[in-house]
């Protein structure tokens, strides 16, 4: 299971005032400390504060200062094609481009940016038509993405499938259908595209946050989830990864199984 | 979800003694608090301290004993068929039988049992050969169980079919097999046998007991597991169990789901 630690991310108060002010030892701060907690990876989000001319300088700004207090590999989150490249430009190792929706234009700027670059890309479950009602349509994007993928040269265990998960209190009926859109994401091709989800988004305004996402999580691996986007302050979380990798036989029971896990 | 608490057993000191001592207050007092803590189900077990020709009289003091002070249904689980019969006599409403195996000569005894009183039963997916090591022969054992309660006329939602589980640090390759035979289980019949776990089983000498266990729990119920007996003072048990249902979009999101989860 990767996890890949959201807090870089301009949409939280600390990160915006450190993007505006260039003031890198917070950027530093959450960069070794979410490695410390375990991450894998680190979301780099430049998130709603700078304007779109802006965004790309600010993308480098972030990986740069990132990678420079962290050895983990960033998952570079923007809407902005630009942007993305920027951070690839000067990224250290293999980046993970976050993302592509499966609509034909963004394909086409992406699978080959990704080629190009060497890096992972994840694909986002919809189109032009919005997030899809169930889990039959999820995996027929999916399936749109996977042959992308093909198209373009991009492995396979480089793409990164986001069935996009919505609020439970809001949408509570596409919960099951993602879990079950993961499964049917695992059997698309063999080997199988990755699968990946933005945990937080299924708890947005519910209470008992913490524990609807780490439940929600446990419950995504079981059924095929590779990685999510998540909070990695939230050790009960970190610890459910930990024992559901054990549970599913994934890593070998040891007494400090919660320990060997932060620190792969 | 339906949570059989696992308490009144001898195997704990405090039930021993009560036993031992007729103490009704001991044995009450864990039947009402394992309802508060929103237990569906008491499991009654006189544990290993009483001989054999005792047990049947000890299981009619327990069942009485907690049901004189709880609404709740018993889960009448000891090996002895003597001590089964004796509690079905006087349980009030529906009783669960812990259990048969999918041996011939047991089921023989334990389906019409069930039949004569009204009671639910839980067969383990093992026979005379012992626990199965993988999904399959789980599911080929559990088949065996249908088939008995379909001879017999046991209502196939009244049989819950228990996978066995094992400990993680000594059986750690079981636990996928066990989820995996769960959703078999779930597709042998339509309606579908029940099924259950002993839940705590999975983390025995094991360390980080709680966390082994309630994540265990919400990779089973994803399977498709409908009820576990468990340690209701497990307060993040209970909690994870809550949060299955709304995200399986089993009961409908509010605010209070805790709340309403254990006042079902």
């Amino acid at each position: 299971m990767e996890l890949i630690g959201e807090r870089i991310n301009g949409m939280f108060k600390d990160i915006k005032e450190a993007i505006l002010n260039k003031d890198a030892a917070v950027i530093q701060y959450w960069a070794k400390r979410q490695e410390e907690k375990g991450a894998h990876w680190l979301d780099i989000n430049t998130g709603p504060t700078v304007s779109p001319e802006e965004q790309p300088a600010v993308m480098t700004w972030l990986v740069q200062t990132a990678q420079a207090a962290s050895t983990l590999p960033c998952c570079l989150d923007s809407t902005s094609p630009a942007a993305i490249e920027a951070g690839l430009k000067v990224h250290r190792g293999q980046a993970l481009i976050n993302s592509t929706s499966a609509e034909q234009s963004k394909m086409d700027i992406y699978f080959p940016m990704a080629v190009q670059y060497g890096a992972r890309l994840i694909g986002l479950a919809m189109n032009e038509a919005g997030v899809p009602k169930d889990a039959a349509a999820r995996a027929a994007l999916a399936m749109e993405l996977v042959v992308n993928a093909d198209m373009h040269g991009l492995a396979m265990e480089d793409l990164y499938i986001d069935p996009l998960v919505l609020p439970a209190n809001v949408a509570q009926e596409h919960g099951p259908e993602v879990i079950e859109a993961i499964r049917q994401i695992k059997m698309l091709a063999s080997p199988s595209p990755k699968t990946v989800i933005g945990l937080s988004n299924v708890s947005q305004r519910c209470n008992e946050r913490r524990l609807l996402n780490r439940t929600y999580m446990v419950m995504c691996i079981t059924a095929g989830l590779d990685s999510a986007i998540v909070d990695m302050e939230d050790d009960l979380l970190v610890d459910a990864a930990a024992a559901t990798e054990i549970l599913l036989n994934r890593s070998i029971y040891c007494d400090a199984f919660l320990k060997t896990f932060r620190q792969r």
